[in-house]
């Protein structure tokens, strides 16, 4: 579970939180789950060299955020192969608790030299596992 | 067409380009196609109260872009309904030609008052016609 | 006192945090700050139509911030007028203290329906109160 | 002279470009000026590893942008020192020439590896030397 604020400068000239600002909340609330690695993101990525490229999102937008809504982020794991891991993101208006977005997220474990596929680090696989969605066909 | 030039700005800490702003460049893709309405997007949005609010994307990304190339992009339009629009964004890095990422978008025309869809107004719904993908089965 | 961790697409492509990234880090710690206000910074704003547009920033840039790092802010409140307020910023990184960048920050409170200046609300002015900086002499 | 259309994320919840946007436009310029160089900006920084980090900024918002206008920016040259250089930025609103902020912009060229200053390169002081100010008072 991930919370943060929508920020005054995400919103759009519409006054919704502007689409591709999801992903980032997406990406930000991977960041503070892989925070239960030992140094983080920030080591995974820049000491041991791996990073996990986007392969491919599917987002279904159900209803808008706005300035003064708080966004909530879950993560659940759908499938973890072995370079390859899909999780759904969902992001909620924390407040009521709406469902404002489902994003489907494929990416892979990948060695950040080469973009080259590496296996899904043991630690990675750990905490990932932990996340797993409960039933097989919850996909 | 649409190009434009990767900001120092748009990469992430792995130094590609940071996947979220695939979409704003879709974005500013879009925008600079209803550049051809008469007070573009910003009247549209602003004077008319009809904005694009996006219903899903599907994104698959192909190949990196990274900070120096140049973003290419193009738009075909796959369905037009009633209030509902399909397009695809097709990315390329500009000097190879190396296709980056597909992003399949659609979105509403929607009163920006109420979120409510609005029937695609006629010089909308002529533009996007004009960038219908050349056959049926090309989506 | 404020933390944020650098997000992964804070940096630019030189790996260090992109300078008006710095600003924006001042403005969340704004409105973590006006969180303290009844409804917070989204009430002010959307509800009693105050704003705070910038006039003036000054900064002063001491040392990288990398991805990895915490940045924390602190708030101290320089100068209180009719409608104007001039804060300063301290960025540091939060692991050893480094002080990263100063920013003298003056913007007025506003009706955003017009942007003419306004008497600062005593609520706003009582929180900001609290805040000034010890000395007269410390600006 | 360097003109870019407000995009539709720029603007914040007050529906003015977000004030730390204009200095993203003033990078934005920047690297349109440096483009002149043999290989741009891109080149200078990834493939000669120099790089420009901001020292000092000074920014006065004079007036508001919003979505529709177009920023219109030009560099001045203020100083050049052994390795600093000392630019104004006025950005403008295309439309009708208002002066929407002015932004003294203190950078220095520095070896990105370990961020130790290196003396302005001969073909980037050739080409900043182009764009000083006329009159040595013009600061």
């Amino acid at each position: 579970m991930f919370r943060r604020p929508v920020r005054f400068g995400d919103v759009d000239a519409a006054r919704l939180v502007f689409f591709p600002r999801f992903l980032e909340y997406c990406h930000d609330a991977l960041e503070a789950l892989f925070a239960h690695l030992d140094g983080g993101y920030p080591r995974l990525t820049q000491e041991r060299g791996v990073g996990i490229p986007t392969v491919r999102v599917e987002c279904d937008f159900h209803a808008p955020l706005r300035y003064g809504d708080v966004a909530r982020l879950e993560i659940d794991v759908l499938a973890l192969g072995r370079a390859s891991v899909t999780v759904r993101h969902t992001i909620r208006r924390d407040a009521d608790g709406t469902a404002c977005a489902t994003v489907r997220h494929v990416f892979v474990t990948a060695a950040l030299a080469t973009l080259a596929p590496v296996p899904i680090p043991d630690d990675v696989r750990g905490l990932l596992s932990r996340h797993l969605a409960a039933a097989a066909g919850d996909a």
